[in-house]
């Protein structure tokens, strides 16, 4: 069960850091280059760089040279992965509530004696 | 900016193992005590509760202890925090689209002389 789950390490792992997260987040508004991503990062460019091989390496982000410019674009499909992961756990939990509904609906207790109805 | 985001980082760094996945997927469906949690993994009783103790930090999951049994319950209002941002994520990402089809649909390449229309 714990084996084919490795992209989702992966991803989530990848957004585990703020400035991977920041990156992530201008990459959702266009696509950049890398000294672009780095520009409102607080750290050297070669941390930067770092950061970008996490993300490409969780396939979340890709990026291309052109020349001597390498651009860096999200991967939506990726980010929606992790996404669905999350939102079956809410489905889950959810049905849980409904259920817990059903329950209480097909089981009103009884008022004590002298309590009101 | 990057100073406020301590409660997502906690939390997608949970969520970036595959053990705490599947203990957040089981508690999903209904709260477990802490041996009912590691029955179906493939470690020691420590290692889980070692791995529990990464979720409650994260604030992913709490857990009370009643008498000599601890029971666990998934908090889904953590969960739905590392999902809004994904989610803002993919708004962000879908307007650029749509800003791009606006930018298509107002400049239409003319097609080339002798090219079909």
């Amino acid at each position: 069960m714990l084996l084919q789950t490795r992209p989702l390490d992966l991803m989530f792992q990848a957004l585990g850091d703020p400035a991977r997260r920041a990156m992530v987040e201008r990459l959702s508004r266009s696509p950049a280059s890398v000294s672009e991503l780095a520009r409102p990062l607080p750290m050297s460019l070669s941390a930067v760089v770092q950061h970008l091989r996490v993300l490409e390496d969780s396939g979340l982000v890709r990026s291309e040279k052109i020349g001597r410019v390498r651009t860096c674009h999200i991967r939506p499909i990726a980010l929606s992965q992790a996404e669905q992961w999350i939102n079956d756990r809410r489905i889950s939990w959810e049905r849980r509530l409904d259920r817990l509904g059903e329950y209480l609906a097909n089981n009103p207790e009884d008022p004590e004696p002298g309590e009101k109805p």
